[in-house]
């Protein structure tokens, strides 16, 4: 596997843009994303309750149908808990798209990021959607102006793209997400859209995404809150000439690593450029005696705003890191837990089988400066592990957070 | 039933004290508390699995014995995650306060707030409770010291008393509480202390204290961590002269009546004194199907950081509460849902059977400058209903936990 410069375009077939249509003040606020023939798509999406009209379009497509043509995404307005005119526009953003396109519009996926509650512009949004529908391009400053378009505060664009080979045919998996920033500081939404050339059945193209998922954006978190318009989405157009993947082989495996490999990176980028963040954390949870055990505490760890702020202070506050394991819902034996902090700066054993450590202030201070920081527990109690990412909670959360609406 | 006076030697035959005995610097930090005669006891304690060594202690008194007499309280140490040497501390503790008092080590039920993973100094803390429980006294002013003597980096005294009658004669209930602050920033730990001399069972006594603390202490947040420490303990000396509460009667429901009202009270206390605290939060959830569906959705709202960031910065954000609602894992459905805020300011309607309201932002801002606000979710699914009490996230949090430990 091999990391190329590109994101969304760099498969075969893809092509996309993104302008500003107006929507919001001035950034552009619409990307569109095609392939030049039908996919295969597979999606995961929030657990909130109150599910914005896009997921549940998505939901109901990448559930019970084949094939799909085309995303769209608009980062103005969640178009969440906006009732049955929501579910309008989500339907006429869909049909905009299709028609531009001359595909059915059950074949466009949506997405929103934006205020909750807010109704959309739909004629601007309309109008929006046919200029960058004529605008398509397969190049990667298109793919890259479409990752600039779904940011809403983010402070960076977010695309990757590798890849890797099946049969000696070269195969491409490209990315783009955007994490917790936010126009208005209403949500923190996780989007997140791949596109490959791969030739796979809808069934392992699920599969691969949801258990990959499960160990890459499902281990972040920024402030803890579930949104309501998170997804991730690929659509896969087989057009890398391979035959197709049914079973679970090794060329499977190798879409695996790639997807996996993708989606960490973008994970890791959602945390660090999360609002207000100094410090980017991993916390890797060793030797539980579950993958669950060790993913609740890895997770428990890394939401607790106790942690949180003593990161920022840099201070090496280890026992807060116990009671964020103590009340994580993950079993451990406490007296057989090993911490340990590192980072560039050098590394420092807090607790050695249950017993703490005495240690170097100097020293600790020395580690928790720098920017990445590595917080290892190991439970010596099994076999299983996890890594979960996060991020300190500084004055700058509260106050990009707590700035009213204006 | 009427407020008085006092705080825990209100009750017939309670002594107590506090003072510096030399684990922190300069202020108080212990406290003994002393029953004339034996007590029963009842205790309600942290479900984090790294529970500090009093907690241990207590359980297996109060789950297996009958009577106490004394409680001892060091606001320096957590005595938490210290291995079996603070195990040990512990039983000093427990041993010194009885020495004095002459009274059986077991009788003696333990509390210890502060830095964990440090041991306790514990020749100069026994040699502190010789000192704290020759001064022991009945009065306010003694009451009022021991109130003193448990806070660490509370801003104030945590204390009241109530009376009412059974059987014409007088019953009195006193509490002290301490909340959230720290002398290092180490722990949030919450600890609460009742007696009264009202005679009633051990089986009894437990099981209001039980439904009292889950709809008190267990609906409060600051900062959603559970500590080591965390405990609630009762006990009652029977002096009040009136015949034994064995059932459920109404000499229960005054008492039930009683606790919770002293238990509210200190919660209220407790969150209002949080650090950093600027805004006040109650969230009442009417109508929902079940009570746990109720609690889950009240408790998530005041526990979101956005939620909380949002009332720093006086934003009528509602969105974020609808947010926190869906990923609650209460059920509900949002399309009944409707959401009033409510304070000195004013009262306004943000939604309607699922529908946003247009509202006068300078109007909401009135209502969200006040220092008390009022969250009202009315579901309009069922009959049920629950109250949490929490706290905005301000800069002076960040701060106050992010600071150095010196």
């Amino acid at each position: 596997m091999k990391k190329i410069i590109g994101g969304i375009t760099a498969p075969k077939g893809f092509y996309a843009n993104g302008k500003h249509i107006g929507i919001k003040r001035k950034r552009k606020d619409l990307a569109v994303v095609y392939s030049d023939s039908p996919c295969h798509c597979a999606g995961t999406y929030t657990k909130n309750i109150v599910k914005a009209a896009p997921v549940l379009w998505n939901k109901a497509i990448t559930d019970e149908q084949q094939q799909v043509q085309a995303i769209v995404i608009n980062s103005g307005i969640a178009n969440a808990y906006t009732g049955k005119a929501g579910v309008l526009h989500n339907e006429a953003m869909a049909e905009a798209t299709a028609d531009q396109l001359s595909i059915d519009k059950k074949s466009v996926l949506v997405a929103s990021t934006g205020v909750i509650g807010k109704m959309l512009p739909i004629e601007c949004v309309c109008e929006g959607i046919k200029v960058v529908s004529q605008s398509l391009e397969p190049s990667n400053e298109a793919g890259n102006q479409a990752a600039k378009a779904i940011m809403t505060t983010d402070t960076y664009v977010k695309e990757i793209a590798v890849t890797f080979e099946i049969e000696g045919q070269t195969v491409t998996l490209g990315g783009m997400a955007k994490g917790s920033g936010m126009i208005h500081p209403n949500m923190a939404t996780m989007l997140s859209f791949l596109t490959t050339d791969i030739h796979i059945s809808k069934e392992l193209l699920q599969k691969a995404l949801s258990e990959s998922v499960e160990n890459t954006y499902n281990m972040i978190s920024v402030d803890g809150d579930t949104s309501t318009n998170d997804m991730v989405l690929v659509i896969a157009n087989g057009k890398s000439n391979h035959s197709i993947i049914e079973t679970e082989n090794e060329d499977y495996a190798k879409f695996k690593e790639a997807i996996d490999y993708v989606n960490t990176y973008l994970s890791k980028q959602i945390v660090k450029d999360g609002e207000g963040v100094t410090k980017f954390i991993e916390v890797q949870v060793m030797q539980a005696q579950t993958e669950q055990d060790a993913k609740a505490i890895a997770k428990s760890v890394i939401n607790s705003n106790l942690v949180k702020t003593a990161f920022f202070g840099e201070d090496a506050n280890w026992g807060r890191i116990i009671c964020a394991m103590g009340y994580s819902g993950g079993v451990f034996e406490p007296s057989k837990v090993t911490l340990d902090y590192k980072s560039e700066g050098g590394s420092i054993r807090l607790i050695d089988s249950g017993e703490p450590i005495p240690f170097d202030e100097e020293k600790a201070l020395h580690i928790l400066k720098e920017k990445n920081l590595l917080v290892i527990i190991d439970l010596h109690d099994g076999d299983k592990q996890a890594v979960a990412w996060g991020c300190d909670l500084s004055y700058d959360y509260v106050k990009i957070n707590g700035e009213y609406r204006t």
